[in-house]
């Protein structure tokens, strides 16, 4: 049986980022900071009118797959392209920083997801992600040597908006559960977790994941409330382990009774806040499948995050454990 | 007749960026800050070597069509891709700047071009080229009203590495010339004037070309000597203009008997060299064309470097005319 530290499951997406003002995210309907689902007829529209980009592969558990390998960890994915172009770029890219990426390409339609990512001056980014190839992740693709394998099994609620991921997620969940591993996911978006609230409460109440990772304000939509302190109690009662992002306020780590406050990282310039979240939970797995207690686990989470919110693009161009070593955290 | 400052012609190009160490280019037989023409076996080979990558249009002329336009002069390019998914986001990418770019793509085989690009820790890009469908471009790709209406004409030398390029390239300029207007061309790198080194000679000193960009480096490969000083004095007998930059020591330009040196400019943090020489062609045209004088083009070449060099990809996320307005230079 394979042994990896985590494996990651989610939609395995190439962004496409450009800048824009936010003139532009009004006359063109896009929610700011969200991640808008598009069709591809609204894809091909939306980069028709949006300034010139960069590519760099992406999707929120296949970036935390990548940080854990850059942290020095042993990682694993599962996520499906397609067998085209940005496909191989996709691959290649994941490959590359050695995570174990073997899920089965779809050949032929539909392509490659894409994310339109525009980033307006003050770092913030607003996600159009037509999902293309994604849809046809299902319970076929669930390596069940991985998935028993791995110490813990992260997957990304962004999974719920395809129609057989969530049956991949729940096999693989039980794979890891019955052979004794833990399982973490994230609710990735406000809107994400409005719309699948029921489910996402129903698989942290009833125990199918033991981590959360949430901002501030996904768990104030998870938990219908306005305030931060009431969706932190109820998160707190209803799973093992939540960490709490709260941009530039740092995050607040929540497991039974104890309250752990982690700083934000101290950064030069905001350039781009996309993949921040994906960051913050690979330096905290790396933690804690390496032993580490909550603080030194939030502060890896932290410190990773505050590296990816400095360049343009979803995963740190430094290697995250040289750098890690360098500040003394490592 | 359409009316442009620049028209650029050269090899429509999608970089690659990855980092790497010094062994790497050593241990895969790389010529370190050079342009490395390689066929399509040993860009696959490449590349499945390399780290992870981001994807950014690129390709010398086209980086100075993207320039000018930034600057807010009207640009337009010739120059081949193949219409695959690659050849869509150049495209993309240089209307999404505002230039015009009507090249009729090639359908089917070879792939749009790609360039391999492995910046290593002192901030020098090596390239690692696959031209695919720029071998395409022929003179059956001049439109004349294009190249008798704009005010200059600039292309790469790299274009002498493709068969059919250097014919259309002839035409161009002489339609240029007809309607009275200048031609300038870059050496675009110092093999690439050493294997093109009688040809280059011929279009410079038979007053093909008027205005010649290039490094110490390419001036000294192309008149075959080890001293700068014995370079430029050759440059200047043979041409109208050159403008020689010379790294961390900025620019030289020469002009019969005149000789203006620039500065470089301050910089934070050397980040990718890749795109600097295009950058600054971008600024100093943009400075021709409006009637500055050969000091104030310099700076403006100089400016654009700079802001290029600090980021990763060969064109400024910035915009140009905003940042040099801000910097006092327009």
């Amino acid at each position: 049986m394979p042994h990896y530290d985590v494996l990651c499951v989610g939609n395995a997406i190439v962004d496409i980022i450009a800048h824009c003002d936010d003139e532009f995210l009004k006359t063109n309907g896009i929610m700011k900071g969200a991640m808008n689902l598009i069709d591809a007829t609204r894809a091909e529209l939306l980069y028709s009118r949006m300034g010139d980009g960069i590519e760099a592969s992406g999707g929120s558990a296949g970036n935390t797959a990548a940080g854990v390998a850059s942290f020095g960890g042993r990682a694993a994915f599962f996520g499906k392209v397609s067998s085209d172009p940005l496909g191989k770029i996709y691959t290649h890219d994941i490959h590359a920083r050695g995570v174990a990426f073997d899920t089965k390409p779809l050949e032929g339609e539909p392509p490659t997801a894409r994310s339109l990512i525009l980033v307006t001056p003050d770092g913030e980014r607003s996600m159009n992600t037509y999902l293309g190839a994604c849809v046809e992740l299902g319970p076929e693709d669930v390596e069940a040597d991985k998935a028993s394998g791995a110490k813990i099994t992260h997957f990304e609620g962004y999974l719920w908006d395809t129609a057989r991921a969530k049956e991949a997620i729940r096999q693989t969940a039980m794979l890891a559960h019955a052979a004794d591993r833990k399982v973490s996911m994230t609710l990735s978006d406000s809107f994400c977790a409005e719309r699948h609230r029921d489910e996402f409460l129903q698989l942290i109440q009833s125990g199918a994941v033991d981590i959360v990772f949430a901002n501030s304000h996904e768990i104030k939509s998870l938990y219908q409330t306005t305030s931060f302190e009431e969706a932190l109690a109820a998160i707190r009662k209803d799973c093992e382990i939540a960490a709490v992002t709260r941009s530039e306020k740092g995050s607040v780590i929540v497991c039974s009774n104890e309250t752990v406050i982690i700083k934000a990282t101290d950064i030069k310039e905001l350039v781009d806040t996309t993949g921040a979240g994906d960051a913050y939970a690979a330096g905290f797995l790396y933690g804690y499948v390496t032993g580490r207690n909550l603080k030194d686990c939030g502060d890896l989470g932290s410190f990773a995050a505050g590296l990816v919110i400095q360049q343009i693009g979803p995963r740190s161009w430094k290697n995250l454990r040289h750098e890690a070593e360098q500040s003394g955290l490592l």
